[in-house]
């Protein structure tokens, strides 16, 4: 049997998602939160500044957080929104978030980069809310990847709806917060 | 502490990688050995008609292997390639293959979607080669995603050599076969 894939997510994240019975009534109330998840990856120097979640998207329920672990995981698919899907998906067990009775929501503190936009139709979300954009992380150096142009077109054809820029300015506040505290920008070799 | 996100390949694949030392010299060897584990995880019933695997580029010396095991694991985000990736990036102890000292390249049974697309540039590989396309993944009913419309040239921006229709006609069998099978097509909900 080859050891599972594992990527663990930190220790102090426990206590920000163990309540059984946590909602979050707005999506700015949402965003905050995914921000909060974002300052304390910074803070904690586990990662990168970002964070997500899933809700269920009616009542607020907090389904699953994720926080980008890229390095500490050795695992350049370990971004927020990556974790945040794939954990919600182990808690509910099933791999499609749109296949029993309730619609689920990607609250992220940054736009997706190219990879997690492509892993938004799959995962059955049925709406994406974004805090900062593409070009706030940019602008402190990550890189995001090829988008299609209109994403949030393509996104609509399957349904799904996105809403941008909640809270946007706390969102690129923990990234300045990042910049500013000597943060490791871990783009891939081959854009060095 | 949060349990790990866990992601278990099947076990049958350990036999397929379990030595330390089994290289493919040509492009078109590695292939056969990603449509094999592709054909296997449909034959065993163990995931969609795909497979990939990580290579050392200029010795051919496997690292990794991956198969879609999205179903059985209930996890959207695992695609052949993206195991391949995380498993690799595992093995070898950083989140960039491009890290150390040797060039790897990424073989996938299938043209990669538009997650696994946006997941090259961050895995640090130098090339990537293709069986079948996107095409005859969709002609089966799967979806793969917007992509760019120029990703090859986008995978080149990023020093990513991209080579496709290798032994095309022998990935297309797999996915046929996973068709005339029965197989579960488990696009998200909201593409049904």
């Amino acid at each position: 049997m080859p050891p599972p894939l594992q990527i663990h997510l930190p220790a102090w994240l426990d206590a920000e998602t163990g309540h059984d019975s946590v909602t979050f009534a707005t999506v700015e109330e949402r965003m905050q939160y995914a921000i909060k998840l974002a300052r304390l990856n910074v803070e904690n120097g586990t990662g990168g500044p970002f964070g997500a979640a899933i809700f269920e998207r009616l009542s607020g329920h907090l389904v699953a957080a994720g926080v980008n672990c890229v390095v500490g995981q050795n695992c350049s698919i370990a971004h927020a929104e990556m974790m945040a899907i794939a954990t919600a998906q182990q808690k509910i067990g099933h791999y499609d978030l749109g296949a029993g009775d309730k619609d689920h929501e990607l609250v992220t503190s940054v736009e997706p980069c190219a990879m997690c936009l492509g892993a938004v139709p799959w995962s059955g979300v049925s709406s994406i809310v974004c805090g900062a954009r593409a070009e706030d992380a940019e602008s402190i150096g990550f890189k995001e990847g090829a988008k299609p142009k209109d994403w949030i077109g393509e996104l609509s054809t399957h349904g799904i709806e996105t809403q941008r820029d909640v809270c946007r300015a706390a969102a690129v506040r923990v990234l300045t917060q990042y910049l500013e505290s000597g943060g490791m920008l871990y783009n891939g070799t081959r854009d060095a």
